[in-house]
């Protein structure tokens, strides 16, 4: 091969599971799994043989105590478990007795005769569907790799890395990921994985770039090969050429160029090119945001979410929770915020709360049903945000709403708690509008009878595509499905519009949708002048308001009516949208 | 105490999860889980007490081995899998190392060493939100009951049964309900558990009444105590008298009588008094069904479900499904047969299909999404459906539809089927109209879309009350937020009928509604006029009806149309129900 040949760019595409660029070397994680030869012993040999394997087990069980240690002491409790279930493995008696007897009496080697076993025992549980034997097929093939490694006499396979890498392997199993210096990882192409493996899901967190389903790439690519990650297209591209890299610098720096612009229009109103105003809230979940969302160019926050504050002390007193949404509220005043009472469940179930697991936790026990059912933690949450209303104009609306009854009830605790806190004299609270989320289709299917009692309406579209559609968008099997341009979305979004403005009520949209300017045509034509979406995402979305025309936005609305396909209502609301902000789009 | 006192009636009121009724003495399991004294033993007694304890562990072992043996032989292997884990933990070595060094320091006898340690385990894992380890807090209980008999010299305690008993227990572990002799249990009454309990979809499946949340009964009765249970009414009858036993007996007696009077009946029409002609057709799922069906007072089959048939046999050949297919048609015919294509998924998963778990099956792969990526497997459903169809009209739909992209392609595949079958000779199909099941909340909402596609329309209102109501019914939590007069249930099955009528196709109503006299009138109210029930519920249905008027629960639906609670509407629907036919309900 020539040299050029060996340094020939060559692209690679998967699915992209967390966004951003990196530029780097690859360090590949290769499986201890090549099945070992069958190497035939003499009756002799049997003893050293049995001797070499039990110190391989010892010394995988040292291995195992150490990284238990390791992740003990970062607080990492969860996935110390992970480790106990290890050594329970590795000790079983069973597995134990078999080897031995395999050994003596077939005179084989013990890697082959292990190696087998434990196959043996993946295979069995790989394809079957229930949770607890699954996690044991990852849990067995984990041991088996480390034993297997002992055996041959290998060094641990994951090195500290003195340099920037790119992680490429076949998997991840939790002990790969556990062990990796993360301070030198800057992304991760794996062969396997979805956008819920455990590659996945550190890579979102440690805001690294990931791609998986790069079929091969680990047996293509060479430790030391230099690679460019892209985790928003889903590349690996190896050997970037100069012009490559040009082109990704570039794209940078008309990143930056482009949020300069954005930066300096921030805080100017959000009015389409035929006067209709928008208001453009943002969405929040700590105290210590609010600071920036001011800097954001919101004059409200449209959903704080109040998960994140529980969380941080699930028995916080009520004066705690006061004290800290007094702060919020007083950063944003005379601006509002809009308090979600507590959402826990579904994705974000929090066994603090005593939640025992469900087989179908989105259609479980969540949102207002928790709160409901947890009267003096309802309780004590609402006080808590009526005190902090003294100091500013608050919202409180309730998540989860499937029946008008559960607002009433709702309500009910709130003024009961309102009645309380003024007899116990504290100051009255200034402005406290009451919401219910519309995020599930009974809710949206109703909003005209919930209307009458509530000031205002919250669309939580991530919810109500999921359950309009019975697609939950994080099971990769059916996320294509998850649409949430698909009429029955779009009507539900409608309906609940205009039940709203006959009553008189706002409504404001705050799932991801609200974020996505390739529906924001179809947002603004359904009628929506409320926005709640994330700070960082504020200037973009007025930037691209302030291209719209109101007018055509509720056309594009009016020729979809008849649509049936999803995909085809996206394509009109994009191309309008690349046709008004294709800055948006470069 | 008197005498009668001791023989007084007593009534304890639980909740009922299989119906039914059974008159028998009690048989209490009573649990071995007082906590044992802290005897301490001297230095010299360590080695007989490790000695005793040893005995016990080895006991347990054999036992389970047996009781593995026992299961698998009946080929409930889902059960002896339980046992294998049952091992695992009865010879951990870091349990079996910690109880020994406990025992050595402390000097305390090994009963309430072992049982500390085990609580220890227990109770750390008992309020976990993960499935792998609450499952292993059941299994360490159920290891720590069998360890400590053993060493307390104790018999076994499930004794085989002289006579018929009805189990009261504080809860049912999994080998307390292998080990049962179901020959002569007649129903369960159980402090603990729910509507998915072990007890509770044990008894059902063997058709027994159960009784489940009876607080405080295990200590309440004892084994040999006279009880009435009643599982309709979640009740248990201490001592019942001759008054309750008459009462039960002639309720026994009208409901025969009320039996043999629908069974007279059951082949008139089901024509309201104002000549509403209603059609009532009978679900299915066993071709050997097909007799009874006919005998029951039903022309067609509404809904025959095809899972059953596919588990038999997943391999099944086209031509043995052709032949299956055939044999209902033919015994059906002129009647139709309308077949509802494979809905493997959700709460019916059928790992057999290489369906991996998923975090909420029911917003998972399932239905049509699975047979769409099985081409394979789908086509040899259609053509064989095609195939029968030359002996009968059928009608095939297709489960689980949320957008009409996925009627089109499963549409062009029936004709692709239907040319190969024409060319290759067969004789042409009579007639074949398909349909889509209207069970997800876009599916009702895009009606009109899909009902340009489709000859029918079929709610399957189970999943659509759960999906709109994001409310799993199996889920305990949340069963009582799932309510089928819930207004925006009815506004969804009010827009599908008003979208079929307006197509001029029909719809059928498949769901556990539609054989619920109850919400009768709101269906027929809201314009259905063709309902799919059990065979045993068809002549029940058809009596309802003729002695309803459709005009006056037209009327009832307009009046409720204001109100938004499920359970106002219900009441008014039952009101009219137990006015028109008092008979259905004594």
């Amino acid at each position: 091969m020539t040299q050029e040949a060996l340094t020939e760019e060559k692209i690679w595409q998967g699915t992209a599971v967390s966004s951003g660029v990196a530029h780097a070397v690859v360090h590949v994680l290769k499986e201890d799994f090549d099945e070992p030869d069958a190497e035939p012993i003499t009756a002799e040999q049997v003893e050293s043989e049995m001797e070499r394997w039990r110190a391989a087990l010892d010394a995988t069980h040292r291995e195992i105590e150490q990284l238990k240690e390791m992740v003990s002491t970062e607080a990492r409790s969860a996935e110390a478990d992970i480790f106990d279930t290890h050594l329970l493995i590795l000790e079983d008696v069973s597995i134990r007795k078999q080897v031995e007897k395999s050994v003596r009496e077939k005179l084989i080697c013990v890697d082959a005769i292990y190696y087998r076993l434990m196959c043996k025992h993946m295979d069995a549980l790989r394809g079957l569907a229930d949770s607890y034997l699954r996690e044991r097929f990852l849990d067995i093939k984990d041991i088996t790799q480390r034993v297997m490694r002992h055996l041959r006499g290998e060094l641990l396979q994951h090195p500290m890395f003195d340099d920037p890498v790119i992680i490429v392997a076949h998997d991840l199993t939790p002990s790969d990921t556990v062990q990796l210096d993360r301070s030198k990882v800057l992304g991760f192409a794996i062969e396997m994985g979805s956008g819920n493996s455990h590659a996945a899901i550190i890579a979102r967190s440690l805001g690294l770039p990931a791609v998986v389903r790069m079929h091969g790439i680990a047996e293509d690519l060479h430790s030391g090969d230099p690679v460019l990650l892209d985790g928003n297209e889903g590349l690996v591209i190896l050997n970037p050429t100069p012009a490559t890299l040009s082109k990704y610098r570039s794209r940078e720096q008309q990143a930056e160029k482009l949020e300069d612009a954005l930066h300096a229009t921030r805080h100017q109103p959000a009015v389409t090119t035929d006067g209709f105003k928008v208001q453009v809230c943002a969405n929040a979940e700590f105290v210590e945001e609010m600071g920036d969302i001011r800097d954001s160019g919101a004059a409200h926050v449209g959903l704080f979410r109040t998960e994140f504050l529980y969380m941080e002390d699930p028995a916080g007193t009520e004066d705690w929770l006061a004290e800290s949404y007094t702060r919020a509220v007083k950063a944003i005043a005379p601006g509002h915020v809009t308090f979600r009472t507590l959402d826990i469940g579904g994705d974000k179930v929090d066994d603090q709360i005593g939640a025992e697991e469900e087989p179908n936790p989105f259609l479980g026990w969540r949102g207002i049903r928790v709160s409901l059912g947890r009267k003096q933690m309802f309780r004590r949450q609402l006080r808590a945000l009526l005190r902090a209303a003294a100091h500013g104009p608050i919202g409180i609306m309730f998540p989860m709403v499937c029946d008008v009854g559960e607002v009433r009830a709702a309500k009910e605790l709130l003024a009961e708690c309102a009645q309380e806190l003024s007899e116990e004299g504290y100051p009255p609270p200034k402005q406290v509008d009451i919401g219910a989320m519309i995020e599930i289709p009974s809710a949206a299917l109703t909003a005209d009878l919930i209307a009458a009692e509530v000031d205002f309406f919250s669309l939580g579209t991530n919810d109500l595509v999921q359950y309009t559609l019975a697609v939950d968008r994080l099971n990769e099997r059916v996320a294509d499905l998850y649409s949430p341009t698909h009429p029955a979305v779009l009507r539900l979004i409608g309906l609940t519009v205009e039940a709203a403005r006959r009553a008189g009520i706002r409504v404001c949209i705050c799932g991801e949708m609200a974020a996505d300017v390739e529906v924001l045509p179809l947002l603004l034509g359904l009628g929506l002048d409320e926005l709640s979406v994330s700070a960082g995402q504020i200037s973009r979305v007025k930037h691209a308001i302030r291209r719209l025309n109101a007018a055509e936005c509720a056309k594009i609305v009016e020729d979809c009516r008849h649509l049936g396909c999803p995909k085809m209502i996206l394509e009109r609301s994009r191309a309008i949208a690349q046709r008004l902000y294709p800055d948006l789009f470069e």
